[in-house]
């Protein structure tokens, strides 16, 4: 397995038995790591955003989880789990990775501390083990000189060690590749320009921040090689919900004639979604998009959009690449996880 | 001609005597009109975009001019007017509408401070009545119940009355059409966000803000009918520059079967410019796309790009509607003028 860089930033970190979360909300004025000493703190951080994205929100969880009972003494250590677990899950119920991960570590035969902290530790190697074999899958698709595009934050911050969609770049920097990433804002709530510009530029790669709605002109004048994003779901189908304008990106890749990769693990994909008619898209508050500067009119939020099958030249998962994505393929590759 | 409706923001005022500009700087937040007593008012005011938009900078310019020769005694009134002149010129240097404004009132037999007012009144008539035919022009696109897409500024703010984008708009909701307005934020300097959700709101249109990578999923959804935007400048095939962003749409609508509207007065077509790859891009600074919330990275903000004639629907100009642009029709249309 590839060692983890030290120059890519740490979502998590858990060293000498103390644990720590990379504070994203001051990102990225302020590299702040935020000790986290008591089950109140990581609640706190959960809820706040301190800490995002669902594989790292899990990670997260599961080591508080362990931690919070490791002074509890043995007669009463069970009960106590439950009613920590049952508070770390309240703290973002819609967060399917943080109750996985917390179901995980109740379900264990015994409930000694130190084998808490160590299935902690596997879920936490698990899910930089899924990053760096995406990585590897995608680096081929890094060719030198070339420039990437890529939206949002499907980074080491959303999820552990590499991320999904910047894993082959990160890996592809590490054997010496020369290659150029364009980082879009992503409005309304600046991931990209907070936490993907800041990763990747902090790992030492070469970074352009653009606005939203640059890489039209960019492809059209042959400066995008590659598009690759992450993805919140898969469809049975192979239709991938993202982060709103990723189905826009995806429709000028195939004007342009640029390949449009999505990176995933294979957890992501959820046959029992038929298509992506079938995926539900949250709508959010308004708030996020005026500021000062907007006129008080009504906003319509949307936080993804869904990228039919055809647009998509392949998945990059962690059970290899999946080039010409069609319904037989995908479940074939996935069912292997 | 179609009179100017009380509600549709007024960019600049003359009324009484008195000269007044809307100070845009302030939009959507506070609706000031900063009352201009002096050619260094009129200076400041351009200088610091507080009236912006090529048009509209003309126009004020004129009146400016005239105003401040109006109690120079007859002997000196030349000297002084082309000294004014040379410095409103030189208060935004690039904006050939101010130069070309300015030079028409120099021109003039008589400088008698009532005949450059005059000519300064007639300057801004031209401008409103081109707004309203190209409004009439393109009214019957906007039917009934009609989903409508623009972007960024070519409204009422950007040149008098109708503006030229939203023109078509205004008429068809004085006209007690029913239809729905989709602006987008256009960061970095949100024209969308701040002037036209404002101004169209304002005057009583159904608007809602999106964020600049949204118009893909509506348009995925069927909830955009048509599209419409301005321009900078149309080169002599029919490809046009506009503001950044305005390719993609264009791509978008493409795909997804959108008609796809460039709006503009006669004026701007430049049969000079052979296609669109000569028109030369500017390029603005990093401090408009980094805020507090963004990495210290390279940033590249280009102001436009050029959409290609084959991806334009048609031309809503002052000299009439040109579907199926191509440069014999371009060049008949606009050679009326």
């Amino acid at each position: 397995m590839i060692r983890f860089s030290e120059r890519v930033p740490e979502t998590i970190r858990f060293e000498r038995g103390r644990l720590a979360f990379l504070d994203q909300r001051k990102l990225p004025a302020e590299v702040h790591y935020w000790q986290i000493d008591t089950l109140d703190d990581a609640i706190e951080a959960i809820r706040t955003l301190a800490v995002r994205g669902a594989p790292a929100i899990g990670i997260a969880a599961a080591y508080a989880l362990a931690l919070s009972v490791r002074d509890v003494p043995a007669e009463r250590r069970t009960a106590v789990l439950h009613a920590h677990a049952e508070r770390l899950k309240g703290s973002r119920p819609t967060a399917v990775n943080l109750a996985a991960a917390v179901d995980r570590l109740l379900a264990m035969q015994t409930h000694e501390p130190e084998l808490l902290l160590a299935e902690a530790e596997r879920l936490h190697a698990e899910d930089r083990s899924m990053c760096a074999r995406i990585g590897q899958f995608g680096m081929p698709l890094i060719r030198p000189d070339a420039n990437v595009l890529t939206h949002c934050n499907a980074g080491a911050l959303a999820v552990s060690a590499l991320g999904t969609a910047t894993a082959p770049l990160y890996l592809a920097h590490r054997a010496g590749r020369k290659f150029h990433v364009w980082v879009d804002e992503t409005r309304p709530l600046l991931q990209g320009a907070r936490l993907t510009a800041w990763e990747l530029a902090t790992a030492g790669i070469d970074v352009t921040l653009i606005c939203d709605h640059v890489p039209a002109s960019l492809m059209a004048a042959g400066r995008i090689d590659l598009v690759i994003v992450g993805t919140d779901r898969v469809a049975r189908n192979g239709d991938t919900a993202n982060k709103i304008g990723t189905l826009g990106l995806a429709v000028l890749a195939q004007h342009f004639k640029v390949p449009f990769y999505v990176a995933c693990p294979a957890t992501t994909y959820d046959p029992d979604t038929p298509e992506g008619s079938s995926i539900i898209i949250e709508t959010r508050g308004a708030d996020e998009v005026l500021g000062t500067q907007a006129a008080a009119v009504n906003v319509y939020n949307p936080a993804f959009d869904v990228t039919p099958v055809n647009l998509i030249t392949g998945f990059i998962t962690d059970q290899g690449l999946i080039t010409a994505p069609d319904q037989d393929r995908l479940l074939r590759t996935f069912r292997r996880q």
